[in-house]
């Protein structure tokens, strides 16, 4: 029996868990705070309502926005220099994944003197960070409780995945009102994020009693809220569905790791400046086929989370319906079935094939994955 | 919508987790370790091992082990004494709830400088505490995960029922290899202590969609796993589903709270020196059976938990089912079924109403419950 690890951040979750921040930043002794965000973030009025609240407590704040989606090396390094000439000594990321995983590398950076590059892959983050309040303004990311973040060296035109204890924030604090600034195409992108972060964690090698329930309430939230969250952004009903099933996904792939569609869609997201959740969407039903032989009665219980009528059909035949309940879902939201379709030039799929072998999700996708094999899966995908 | 608040320590669980301690203790920055225990436990083995890992990797010790089940204040009194005298910064536990409930009384009291009864109630723990490995020998108590501490005032011949965030172990060793010692009794006792969490947390006032599907498993694995474990020292399998049970439903219950159960057993815990989850065991059908009416859907949940056959049945003749399921285990392993059995007198059920009626726990039973219902309950569970 090999032992079982699990760790979260405290979490605050509701409607209006992000006017906790002035109190979070305080019980975790920080005096001076960086505010790490995005100009989509600050034009839709959030970060005002996080520095006003901040104001109230009397933590001077400094403001960073300079990144953009896929945040990018050379953005963290502009990111640390501002943090050390303002003096912070603490985190707060409100935003979407990028965001977030920024603040994480600027913490690490700043902590260990070194350049973010040291931290590609597992362990390798030596020191606590800075303490790091996360305020995730997008259902899918996860990296607001997750040990995961990914950031693109821009020299090599890939991203780094980095793994580490020390990347989990201290305090979430998941607002579903947040989400109701969104566009339809990014709750429908980071919509599917989180179902493929909740599938890939519940048919992980490294899947745990721990992680499981987290994950197949994840599908179940996905599958009955993000149809009605990508039709209306004011439907708080399914905003809080989603951001729920966000986070149980991201508690749920903190702890037992991803697979097969995050290691593929990190080494096109390396190359190409695409949503991640774009990519995942088109990739998720062609893995999900590859890997059903591995664990079919795992891919039962994830079409059954999704509502399939599972009868005493053949183990494979139960499995299956997984796969037709995610192409339905893709489909109805408006994710494309194919990767040629988001303009991927087929050219590169020897490279994308060499660099996904070695991402370290692929160590705990259920079903063995050789290089032929990944470059067969996304010549399918094409 | 309320805010839900999500908090639990760091969590490795498996055979051998145990030997994780030296690590554990250098990872948190101790240097000095108070190595709390009992007799009971010292005598299988169990803290040696302990002890020996901390001299692995030269982290000095003193053990103290001088308390009995139901902790008093005058026992925390001297285990503090020992921890200033030796300088320890730190505090291992290994044991059951008692053990592991002492070291945070412990910890509490050398922090803030004044006697233990100043944190009874709700959030009344200021400071951090000094950091705290626990190692939990019971499948049962929760306190390796839980925000709960419960001490016996013996002035007032009282539990004083402690709930703070501070009270959080920073690292919880979760080893079921240590249950291969207890006797069929325990078993029994802390497995019913167990469902007692997961039942009072599943129905709770302050349940949330995080810990409801831990609560739910729990059930689940004491349904399918506690008989086994009360037949068997040796039913490894068995012993790791308890130890499962037991941490899922501590998680749960640590952040849903508990409910009347609970109340009226620290109130007859408190005047007399019985095994806690035996009264638990005895009070759980009454207490299910009054609080139906609040949550029949939830009931029935328990009651399908409990592999309960349920079909299209009226809603509470289906919640009905959880009593008779619980009744049933109760009777398999042993707990009797009324109060005399145990020799509790009859002519103190007015002081325990009145006892029972000021416990925190009430407050989230999911049924109202005055003072007359609880006469009432004490009388019928008499």
């Amino acid at each position: 029996m090999r032992l079982t690890k699990f760790v979260v951040p405290e979490i605050i979750f509701g409607n209006g868990a992000l006017l906790e921040v002035g109190r979070a930043v305080i019980r975790l002794g920080g005096s001076r705070a960086m505010v790490v965000t995005d100009p989509g973030v600050v034009e839709a009025g959030w970060t005002k309502k996080v520095t006003q609240c901040l104001d109230e407590v009397d933590v001077p704040w400094s403001l960073w926005s300079a990144l953009t989606p896929n945040p990018k090396d050379v953005e963290i390094d502009s990111g640390v220099k501002q943090y050390l000439q303002e003096h912070c000594d603490c985190l707060v990321a409100i935003g979407g994944g990028s965001v977030i995983d920024a603040a994480k590398a600027i913490g690490a950076v700043v902590v260990h003197g070194t350049r973010v590059h040291e931290f590609e892959g597992t362990d390798r983050v030596g020191h606590p960070l800075p303490p790091l309040v996360a305020i995730p303004t997008t259902a899918g990311t996860g990296a607001d409780v997750s040990q995961f973040a990914v950031i693109v060296d821009t020299s090599r035109r890939s991203k780094m995945v980095m793994i580490s204890k020390s990347f989990i924030p201290d305090i979430c604090l998941s607002d579903p009102t947040t989400l109701m600034t969104k566009s339809a195409e990014l709750t429908a992108y980071t919509g599917i994020d989180a179902l493929t972060h909740a599938i890939e964690a519940y048919v992980s090698r490294a899947a745990t009693p721990l992680t499981d329930g987290y994950a197949l309430r994840a599908i179940r939230l996905v599958a009955t809220s993000l149809r009605q969250s990508v039709a209306s952004r004011s439907n708080s009903g399914a905003k809080e569905s989603m951001m729920m099933a966000s986070l149980q996904a991201g508690i749920a792939f903190s702890n037992a790791v991803l697979g097969a569609v995050h290691a593929m869609s990190h080494a096109i997201g390396g190359m190409l400046d695409l949503p991640h959740g774009l990519i995942n969407g088109v990739l998720l039903p062609y893995v999900t086929e590859f890997n059903l032989l591995a664990c079919p009665d795992r891919f039962r219980d994830v079409a059954e989370a999704f509502g399939e009528h599972i009868d005493h059909a053949h183990p494979m035949e139960a499995a299956e319906k997984s796969i037709r309940a995610i192409q339905r879902l893709c489909t109805d939201i408006g994710i494309p079935s194919r990767l040629r379709d988001l303009e991927i030039p087929r050219e590169l799929i020897g490279e994308y094939a060499s660099r996904a072998v070695q991402d370290p999700c692929l160590a705990t996708n259920p079903r063995d994955m050789s290089h032929t094999d990944l470059l067969a899966l996304f010549e399918a995908a094409w």
